[in-house]
């Protein structure tokens, strides 16, 4: 006699065989078999089966205390899902990370796998269903149309505090160049032509801002995401849930995540409504427009090595070509360039997505989930990764950078105020046409004398505002 | 003797004419031949010319109380501002919405109205430059680099404000119709499925409570554009600019718009970022989101009038069809939706504007803002003519909606706590295969009592949630 | 003594201890590190590393016809290639799919394990480059540049055939639907609105309409990706490889191949152009949009059961709802829309990479690569999963359209060229406004006799153009 | 007694005053107070018009050679359209460029203004519709979802073939470009970092091959929009629409136009397809995506003017700053960047508005119009004006450009066939660090003689393929 291989399991559609091992069911077998789409099952998203864990816990004790649940089957559940909440079973979770059904697929995946190991911890065989049921017990007072949404929003405020994180190491690594950098003069460049100075400091500093402005918005775009809609039911009416559920699942979902998590006002509205993720995405998409920038700009400061820009250098990371002996290219910046590109088309995705709900449910949210994890996740690895590989072993050539000032035509416009605009626009022309330095120019001219001259143009007065009587002289207006 | 046509003006490239009536100048006339493209002049946004002369006023003010410009010039300067202000001399804005030169020549352009106008207050006549000069008095502490971003900062938050009053006109518009609909049952959807039964008032009060929270959400990021960096010059570093200057602008500028802008704490990245613009867009195009969906929603409820669902009719605003006798199309919403696909394209063209950014400089600012100010504009006069000509004239058919939910299998979903969902899907399928009604076929399978199911199946009982215990009966766990 | 667990590598940074089970060397080891984005190594997608391999397995052959390739290291470089071919080693390609490095890290990736899988070949040990290297005998005549844009090429080619392919699966059902459903009369519609008369057979030949044409348009996509660049090498210039290079290695890999590929005529252009890929992905996109289309009317078609159009039925695939028993939902079509949701998204990632290569480089095929290979392979298999698990099993409610039509309004359109505009738009509009229909309100009015009417009004005459003179009566214009 | 200022029409809804002097009627009046979105009316695009005159003056002829029309009354309306190709009466097509209604108010704006004038052509008065009537007879056999995407295409066609022109030019100034700088040497440059040896002329010549191929790509994206659908009238089932009609207004309007169009094979999908309309905005957005990089291109080669790359100079267009006296920026290139990114967001407007179809009709068309316009119209004023504002200015720093080659690492490349990727790689390594030349480290190591390098690092051996034994020796493998 041997052991059976299948288990028989029973649905809308009629029987199908399960394999004994599996924690899943019925509805996650036929879910595979409909969504044959990525090959990627969405286990890989580890935060989610843990959301969806903590979920379906807050759900067990809410009922309970309710007493709608007792306690034995309580009990089970809840320790099933501690098991997914510490990381077991994810490999249970085998549904498409595309999938139609508006969520239903994941949610009775997560239903079946906690069933079934709450089956177990009962003592008793997966399967055995009259025992403890996925959708009448497990899923008691919920439906994926707000068990869903609440689990993206769960998952997502973790991925964001990671990625918050990441953007704290990076803004970090520009601080400390910024600071290490804070007196190395160089020409600052408006539309790639030659401006005014500057030191490479303050030129660093501003990726720091920028980065910290970002933390800012994704901590505001995370508030949002903190409104779930437990308790909606099917459409936000809350069919089939206790009149008290919604406050008491509320109160031990915060307590098991931490989440300041609150009910939305309008579970109706909060059902349907796919504003935060949209919002969100447009904050990510925030974050990749300016990382990318910023390593265009790093590009584009360390090109060469002699026929560039040549300002900084880059850590070489790996050799840069398989024909060009010696070359070094700035890979890191350019792998996050691309993660930028990703990200702004995942928002697209989202917001087709987003458009795309109709009445009481939008059915697209999976693919607005999985736009959202890989831009979350990628950018978390991509900005860890440029701080890490790039920007903390970035050096700059400061004798080339003075140059580039002292060598400038730019630092005319610091004398606007003493000679004039008409007057400067003469000696700029005239130094463009001859190759001449504005210096000599300006003295041979007799606009300004060479004390006046030295002093207007010292480092420390050229990249910062100064007082205009500076040396008794001012241009008359 | 016959006047002169022209005058003659002078930049670094030479001499040109300039018509004798023109308040612009030389380089508002080079920058209208270089940029022939798509005919419309940036007169048609109001808003920024009247943001451009609030902050020229409020720099010859700080000018002039740092005694960097006389009173007489800075009375004459404030006076042609003012005139600005109020609607004048717009048609003198001639440069094209679609520029290069990260909108030198729209500061350029007003530089030269400014000074022409104020010329003439003076007593001289237009083009006499050596009295009172675009750049050399109207420009004084500014370059395009602070003044242009500034500007579009201070249109647009008018142009917010313009929108999220509009947005509010039409969230009243869908709460009086949830007030007037909030006792019509009818079957809620999901996924274009039949749900569970709902009232056409809370339908209604979601568009509402959606607009809502977009109104809040335009507030937040309004005040995201109200950091300037008036102040930086040409790349932040304050060159050219009294020490005292940002501070002393910034006052002036709050008097004469009365709207509560800060100086950016780094102005360096102040004048490279467009991050508030990116952030901006992307709330519009969440509202762009909502928006078409919700007009996605009213089309397919009235859809009809026969052979759709024909829950709702909309206002017959013109004949629907050239060929069709009689017909009448959802035109309202039908051009809504478009307003919708044209924001979330202009999303994307202000992503790729952004992140072209390079070093010290954003160049195209210029596309930033004319896709923002299309996009608030259409989406405040969508939102008017949704309201005015649609919502408030919607009729609901009240008869067909209850209809469809006493003959609806959805309803077996609130048999759930007490029959169970295997019983309750064995009854849905019965009734799907026979077109029986769900009353009946519970009722003959003796899963509950008459009494029981008229008090579960009450509308008041299954729009929200309800206690288990209502008739002294619950499905046992 | 125990067997070496590492061999020691070399590049330009220094040495490295590589796996010595690794058939990938210290330039793989590094882009590994460098590139911890995704987890998700490039060996998912197997045409490209077949595509690499025959590309590698050419240029031996043309380097050994050209006398630049000894005929052993030849015969193992092919060996090995051909064993790649065959689906072996995959495993060994392991670099991230979002890399930095324009493709170099890929490009190395291929040369490293042909290297050591020909060394063994040749009786040698893995590392021992001395007899065989990876950039002198592997890569030589070749550039990253040239290689890699070609391989994705080569790659993506197999990869629209197989999506062509499938969308003809898909064809054919809707081809074989609309011959079932070719005498089912129902109420066409425009702008949600009823029109006038068709066949659902007519409804669904569209779809299949549709399809064809789009596998026309990849047809013609596909040929410009025929275009590729071999002999390039760096920039275009073809330095380094021999003059006779480019149209060997061509005709050896058509030979492997089988796609008519050809040289592109200006080989610097070709090197940094991505048009192809972007004219491919809007061509994707184009498909995306359709299907997605298709998908949105089989949802809105199949909508009910009860309180929805209901004019057909989808076949059954899983429970709808974790709460609602009994629900069915359209869960197929729900994953193709958003399939062509993520392509659009896609498109826009594309986009972003292609504008932004400088100069005689894109530096962001990878992301390309990876967006376009996403898009094709799901695409792929969202039709297939359409095709197999939805139209094949659709079903019509005959009697329920036949209804429509009996009943509609739309009829009237019929009418006009026998009772005019006019006439047509008072009898639309008494039907409206009483519920009657137009057969009786025209026949009540005495504007056509009974045969008339009978005669107009048959199916046949309503779904197709006909002789005005149908029954000797025409409206006198 | 005075003459009356309105006259008296009705519609569908009841009687509104339209002005005496307006050739439109109650229709448009009706059409203009519900699309108060814009203000822009589709005047705008003059070929629209034309197109819609070309349509019905085709209708006209048709009908009445199908006896379905008198000649007095062909010939009236045939005189109205002939005045409007010709460029009459533009300013009575008032209708907003965004519309609700599927482009029935502006078919319908055609209808009136045409039967208005024709009627004064036949001696009556406007608004006497008794005699000729914009429905009854402009409009015989047509519905606006046949007339409005025909027209579209017409008009398109026209667009694109301005566009091509255009482009063309360009391209030549870029050929004229490519010779003048032949033979002009400078360092090529992949990922930013110096590559190998190419021409200037070389670098041009990829510009215009780039615009050559691209205006391939749209000639054959113009012969699909060729497919038209008049003949289908509502749905394309052809109700109301003679027999022969389709046949017969082809050949017609294929007169009238000179453009090769052919009627759709299936006309009721023809009805509801956008997909040559997505095609082409994915070919524009192809276009916009090569001129944006190719303007990055130019604006990074012509950084400057010290401390940038400096290899090219642009011609000066007009001052660049209203602060920093002399500067000049690129402004056509940016302008053009511009036009690009417009172009992208439009890409993503139309497939949003493509995909919004449902069942027999896309309601959206008016705003894919209206971007393709924008797009075609814009992108077309952008190459003429790079064309002349810019390339055809443009001269080189010949100099600079040469000693970038003489001073490189790269042209190391070019030993690798004679010394080997290994030493090679050691000899880029020591100039790198030594900052000494390639030239002066392969002598001092003995890899070659003099006279061997000399010869390979001819500038016209540097920048092509050269038979290997060029001088006696190869690098043995």
């Amino acid at each position: 006699m041997t052991a059976a291989l299948f288990r028989t399991e029973h649905d809308l559609l009629g029987d199908r065989e399960v394999p004994v091992a599996a924690y899943y069911g019925v509805h996650t077998l036929r879910a595979v078999e409909n969504f044959p789409i990525t090959g990627t099952p969405i286990s890989i998203y580890p935060e989610l089966i843990k959301a969806l864990a903590a979920i379906k816990q807050a759900a067990a004790q809410a009922n309970h205390e309710l007493g709608l649940l007792d306690k034995a089957r309580c009990d089970a559940i809840v320790g099933a899902c501690q098991e997914l909440i510490a990381g077991k079973l994810h490999d249970q979770f085998v549904v498409d990370v595309i999938q139609g059904g508006a969520g239903t697929s994941t949610n009775m995946n997560a239903n079946e796998v906690i069933a079934n190991r709450a089956l177990e911890l009962l003592g008793h065989q997966k399967g055995e269903y009259q025992h403890l049921h996925p959708n009448e017990h497990v899923n008691i007072g919920q439906s994926t149309n707000d068990v869903y949404p609440s689990a993206l929003k769960v998952a997502t405020w973790f991925g964001i505090v990671g990625l918050v994180d990441a953007m704290a190491v990076l803004r970090r690594a520009f601080e400390a160049k910024a600071d290490e950098f804070a007196h190395i003069i160089k020409m600052g460049r408006t539309q790639l032509q030659d401006a005014v100075p500057m030191t490479l400091g303050q030129e660093f500093s501003t990726y720091a801002v920028m980065l910290g402005e970002d933390e800012a918005r994704l901590r505001e775009a995370a508030m949002l995401i903190c409104e779930i809609n437990l308790g909606a039911t099917a459409i936000g009416t809350g069919i089939t849930a206790h009149p008290s559920y919604a406050p008491v699942v509320l109160r031990r979902l915060r307590e098991i995540t931490g989440i300041p998590l609150e009910t939305a006002p309008n579970l109706i509205e909060a059902t349907q409504d796919c504003g935060s993720f949209v919002q969100l995405s447009g904050v990510l998409k925030r974050v990749a427009v300016k990382l990318s920038k910023t390593c265009n700009d790093l590009r584009l400061l360390s090109s060469g090595p002699r026929a560039g820009l040549g300002e900084i250098n880059l850590p070489p990371m790996q050799a840069g070509s398989s024909i060009m002996p010696g070359k070094v290219n700035p890979v890191i910046p350019e792998v996050v360039n691309q993660i930028a590109f990703e990200v702004i088309g995942n928002d697209v995705t989202v917001s087709f997505a987003a458009e795309a709900g109709q009445l009481q449910l939008n059915a697209f949210e999976p693919i607005i989930a999985h736009s959202l994890f890989k831009s979350i996740s990628h950018l978390r690895n991509g900005c860890l990764t440029l701080a890490e590989r790039c920007v903390s072993g970035i050096t700059a050539n400061a004798d080339r950078l003075r140059a580039t000032v002292e060598n400038s035509i730019g630092v005319v416009t610091a004398l606007n105020p003493y000679i004039g605009y008409a007057n400067a626009t003469a000696v700029a022309q005239e130094a463009h046409a001859t190759g001449g330095s504005v210096y000599e120019i300006v003295l041979r001219k007799g606009l300004l004398s060479k004390e006046e001259l030295d002093r207007i143009l010292r480092p420390e007065t050229l990249t910062q505002p100064v007082p205009l009587d500076l040396h008794g002289k001012s241009f008359v207006r």
